[in-house]
């Protein structure tokens, strides 16, 4: 989903020779692009197929594909396959080209490296110490982005995206579904399952705000990293009864009594472990910038993705 | 070396049925071993070789094979090979034999998953960013061995062993080789090269410490650990300038006059990225326990390793 708004944006905004796109599934090309597009459809955990994507050189390569959480937890192998296999197998593709070639890599890490207990706000010295194999694979391909950084492989960047809310679009096998479910389903007019207590806090960015993370990443000046290429982004702690309640700010209480309770146990114990608010300073200083509220948040949902029908 | 020591130890301890040796190199069986004694020589990186070694379903293993830092740093792929590929295969034999079964994983990472800036101190909540390809190896096997604990696929404990120091024998190509050299080297009567300023800090440990660590770890209750399997072991912080007037106390003029400062710029860079004092709390709350003093470091390097020589 961040990968096709990413693409939408890159191809409005030009400026590049070539969009090259790639996903285990046919990725769709956006349209009325502004630039050349290819598309490639392979399985980049497979031998070779790393190798062909970076036999073009691009200068710029957003590696953003993923097994989501509940999946990488419900199937051992193929997570670590396709989250850790995959992103070896890139860095490696990109290393072995040699002769200089080296491209900015923007990573799309997640907050899941986190995990309980957590200080009242994880700062950007806080242990990676994730309690999901998810979040587990992305923590080593933090680390493996760092060192073939610091060995001039490439000039990598980790971006430790917030939980994405409002994702638009049907429900995926992420655990973390839910906290886009009960503000989606009920502006389409559609009953919202909420598996965990409404105390339970949590870290968000919109859809805009995280293409404006990996944009901005794309431009930085890499040297004011240092040697520690991933950062915590910055985002919106709420709980969901603040969720909830701006929701019903911005579409009143017919919507919010379409969110209907069902404790899920399972749901439950793996949100426990996850973060539930940061001090992203390093990622403020070198300019990311969030959503201003989770009112925003909607209303930035609304208009991405329900403008035409609601005006 | 710490392996040997161990063995050597594990061997005169008794209490087991066998005690399976492996190395990628012959493996010296102990001598007057109480215990069935087995060396298998393979390379671990080599596909099917973990297998062949978790065959016998050992209830403890002690995973200790590396190559050292100064190495993985000139070797980039045989580091990655050996250091990841390595631990990976075996973590993977492991899982596959299924059935139940789940050993005693107690694997030696290292101080080098910390990288600066630092610190005064570092806690059990700072986060791993290592400097080295070394360290990075070791930050990827801790956050493995924490998930394949987590999914019931083993039940293992990670060491950040401090540097050891006095290393006895001949010098070996870890960047940290000088903090032993400039004390053992003397003590046998010959000169040693000193590659970095007196007021450079580090973090030490016995061998004889060492071993505790381990065995300490063998026999720990692993429910007191939680989801974070990993623990920096308490150690001696002490300045080049401090190691050398503990020799002058222990060996006298003579001793320290044998240490040559020849700065290495190299060393130098790899060694200002190490941690330099740690507040390891947990494994002080778990009973892992260090040396008293640098002095005790060196008292026990002659006791150990130059006692009858000197007697």
């Amino acid at each position: 989903m961040i990968g096709r708004k990413l693409v939408e944006r890159l191809a409005k905004d030009g400026g590049m020779e070539e969009l090259l796109l790639h996903d285990v599934v046919p990725p769709q090309a956006p349209a009325g692009a502004r630039v050349k597009v290819r598309a490639v459809t392979s399985d980049l955990s497979t031998p070779g197929e790393a190798e062909k994507l970076v036999n073009a050189r691009p200068d710029l390569i957003f590696h953003l594909a993923a097994i989501v959480s509940g999946e990488a937890e419900a199937d051992f192998e193929k997570g670590y396959r396709i989250n850790l296999d995959g992103t070896q197998r890139l860095f490696e593709a990109i290393r072995k080209v040699g002769e200089g070639y080296q491209p900015r890599v923007v990573f799309t890490s997640s907050i899941a490296v986190f995990g309980a207990p957590f200080p009242e706000a994880i700062d950007d010295q806080f242990l990676n110490a994730p309690l999901t194999s998810y979040g587990t694979q992305k923590a080593i391909g933090e680390l493996l982005l760092s060192d073939y950084s610091r060995r001039g492989f490439f000039d990598g960047i980790g971006l430790r995206l917030p939980t994405i809310c409002v994702r638009p679009g049907k429900p995926n096998r992420a655990a973390s579904g839910f906290f886009s479910g009960i503000i989606r389903e009920p502006l389409a007019g559609h009953e919202a399952l909420l598996p965990v207590p409404r105390s339970v806090r949590h870290w968000f960015a919109s859809p805009r705000a995280a293409i404006g993370f990996l944009l901005h990443a794309a431009r930085l000046d890499t040297a004011r990293l240092g040697a520690r290429r991933n950062l915590s982004m910055p985002g919106i702690s709420a709980t969901v009864g603040e969720q909830i309640e701006s929701l019903r700010k911005v579409a009143g209480d017919q919507a919010v009594r379409l969110i209907r309770e069902e404790p899920d146990a399972t749901i439950m114990r793996i949100v426990e472990g996850w973060p539930r608010n940061f001090a992203p300073r390093r990622a403020l200083e070198l300019g990311f910038r969030a959503d201003s509220s989770f009112e925003e948040i909607i209303r930035i949902h609304i208009e991405d993705e329900l403008g035409p029908r609601r005006a």
